[in-house]
């Protein structure tokens, strides 16, 4: 049983392509030999976003604190603390931060995805 | 893709034994294509509890509202909003709400355990 926070966890500048402003945090994953998932937490500073793309892994997610859009293919849908959203695999979409505090979010995915 | 909040999902009275004071909601689940993950919370009334009890499940946790403890086997660990939790498969657990306010937590599980 592991039991964690956000600020005992490593926060990591994502590079890749088409993200701006994003870090990574991993309170549950691969080296805590989870059985399925691996749970991600990424933070967008305002003006930060995750690429626009898709992918063969869904997102389950659930927003702990800010506000913004995620586009839903081109179609930009408001997003706030407390939401949940489940993105299906291939579904094209982008987080974005278009609030002036920290949008974070947990991003659940099969470990393989991590 | 999609989109919700607490507010708008069911909340169902739990009745199974050794459960007290609780009710689930099913913000992301099996009858919303979910691939892999069912994303249920629970809100357990302030001395509410879960069943003390092991599954071939494991659960991931996250905190939302409350504070509580744990059970980790038959040792309690305090647990507070913002704490993420592994419980991994034949872990014994319970939950309990030892504060004065509703205890409100994600409880990501394999679809099939939903």
């Amino acid at each position: 049983m592991k039991i964690t926070r956000l600020d005992a966890c490593d926060s990591v500048p994502i590079t890749m392509e088409g993200v701006m402003g994003a870090v990574k945090q991993v309170p549950i994953g691969q080296t805590d030999d989870s059985p399925n998932f691996s749970v991600r937490v990424f933070t967008l500073k305002p003006g930060g976003h995750t690429p626009h793309h898709n992918h063969d892994s869904e997102h389950v997610n659930y927003i702990i604190e800010g506000s913004g859009e995620l586009l839903d293919g081109d179609k930009p849908r408001q997003i706030k603390k407390g939401d949940f959203i489940l993105v299906k695999p291939q579904e094209r979409h982008q987080y974005r931060n278009t609030g002036d505090t920290p949008l974070v979010f947990i991003c659940a995915v099969p470990k393989e995805y991590e």
